[in-house]
């Protein structure tokens, strides 16, 4: 039986590499995007989002247009220095032909996890505004999720905005932290694992030549990803950041995790920092106290999920 | 060639097993002990640094009284859940001879590094409140210190006072800030080393069955703080915090560390965390750019340290 997916997405290259590996994957029915700004603002990804389920023949999928800022943080620059001024590597895609359903992704995402309870699982790739706002609408939502998913965060390693904060979790740290202490079952795909995988050049050029179209567009519109990748860490390849919450989805196998109450902190130098408390034995309370336990991914099977990912984009 | 050493010291169990250590190495001269508030309050933390040098024959180490609270935090209470309530594990010692010269520890520190310079390593394992002092009545001794070893701090664990915060960082956040970020060379022996190395019930049974007069005190001051870890942490055994920073004195290569500015958090539910910025390339100016570097000890050879500690303490 497949798992009913939502992916709140902000593409983003490797948002369309994450979307794209759920299409592809038969234990995945992915049921809507709901979109959010980050690495693109809020309005350009619902065209990407749409673009992307119409170029893959599924423009029944829906997508639900989300928040354009974040709750109480200002909202950032786009990150177009990563992803390209259109968010997939400057490729100039068409505009696409359909739009979005006429519900905000809070909504959205609150009416669909009513309709199916104890059957949606949520990855949001992106700041979590969009989920934080659908834990105010419907607060019972928390009890009738699956799982949710969130790629972002960083418990052990550095940040990759400041040596506190990853990306997704600095956009929104309030929103983050209402993810984060919800009563909900919580998993953290975050910088701990997704830099340890590495899609190297000789990894993208095999997918490149693999004779899959859905390959061939995934290498194109990379390029622009990995040069930055290149620039900035010196890396001939890119770290598999959004690809590797899909694949937790898939087989949660891949990864090693530990669990304990996690908070995000929301000002200072700090701001962004996603903390996790590993011992959870403390003389005085604190912030942790009583929070409820998050799932953190701290280890991945690279090779393993590598493989995984090039044998169903080129199927 | 011997090294001058200060010890800044809240005695304090751990103090006193690391100023022991000092005492019977060849490779320091301890020129004085210089006290702080922490695992006592100050003044039970001077009248302890007067029982240690009394009791080991050492009267002629002179003991400057420290700051009796922190710069800004409020002063915390005393860890005597940890330490006893005499700081040397409720053993009823009888009162020091001696007392403090006549200068603050700061003062203290000042006169002594000015008048040797180039020559002095501050090695402070309680609260930074002092060095923080020194550092503002006289900035130029940062230019004149050999080296500060700092045990204190947790850059890749969790913190043992809260998940972010250690006992010496979080006490006085603003006085390790400045510590970490004045420009003289500093190594944080904190607990992503500390923790790693045990004194085991084997271990301590062996000190004091050795025959030494000095490792069987060692013994009996330590019953109550190994009670602590073993109520707290289920060890039976011991964590090896304050002694670990001299043996990095007698010799680094005892440990592994990286480098990369550091600064404390002082605000917020991450107050008294100490941040590493490992990458150092970031695209936006930040807290820790342009602030020197610090040398962060992660990895330790615990086997070889304790049969340092163990050697030097029973000859």
């Amino acid at each position: 039986m497949s798992k009913k997916v939502i992916i709140d997405t902000d593409p983003g290259v490797d948002d369309a590499m994450a979307i794209l590996l759920a299409l592809k994957s038969p234990e995945i029915e992915l049921v809507g995007l709901t979109t959010i700004y980050g690495n693109v603002y809020t309005d350009l990804a619902t065209q990407n989002a749409l673009r992307l389920v119409e170029l893959t023949g599924r423009p029944d999928i829906p997508v639900a247009h989300g928040a354009e800022s974040p709750l109480l943080a200002p909202l950032g620059p786009a990150a177009d220095f990563v992803h390209g001024w259109d968010g997939l590597g400057n490729i100039n895609l068409p505009p696409p032909q359909g739009r979005a359903v006429d519900r905000p992704a809070a909504q959205f995402i609150v009416e669909t996890v009513m309709a199916y309870p104890g059957e949606i699982t949520l990855v949001p790739i992106g700041p979590l505004t969009n989920l934080a706002l659908a834990l105010a609408l419907e607060p019972r939502i928390a009890d009738h999720v699956a799982e949710v998913v969130v790629m972002g965060g960083a418990a052990t390693v550095n940040g990759n905005v400041t040596p506190a904060a990853e990306a997704n979790i600095i956009n929104d740290p309030h929103a983050a932290d209402m993810v984060f202490t919800a009563a909900w079952p919580v998993t953290m795909v975050g910088l701990d694992v997704t830099m340890q995988i590495i899609m190297t050049d000789d990894y993208m050029l095999a997918l490149k030549t693999s004779g899959s179209p859905m390959a061939e567009f995934i290498y194109t519109i990379s390029r622009f990803y990995r040069d930055f990748h290149y620039d900035t860490h010196g890396l001939a390849g890119m770290h598999t950041h959004d690809p590797s919450a899909i694949a937790y989805v898939l087989d949660p196998t891949l990864f090693t995790t530990v669990r304990g109450p996690l908070r995000v902190v929301t000002e200072g130098i700090a701001a962004g920092q996603t903390l996790l408390d590993r011992r959870q034995n403390w003389r005085q309370p604190n912030a942790w106290t009583g929070q409820p336990m998050v799932n953190v991914c701290l280890g991945a099977d690279a090779e393993r999920l590598l493989a995984l990912y090039r044998e169903r984009i080129t199927a």
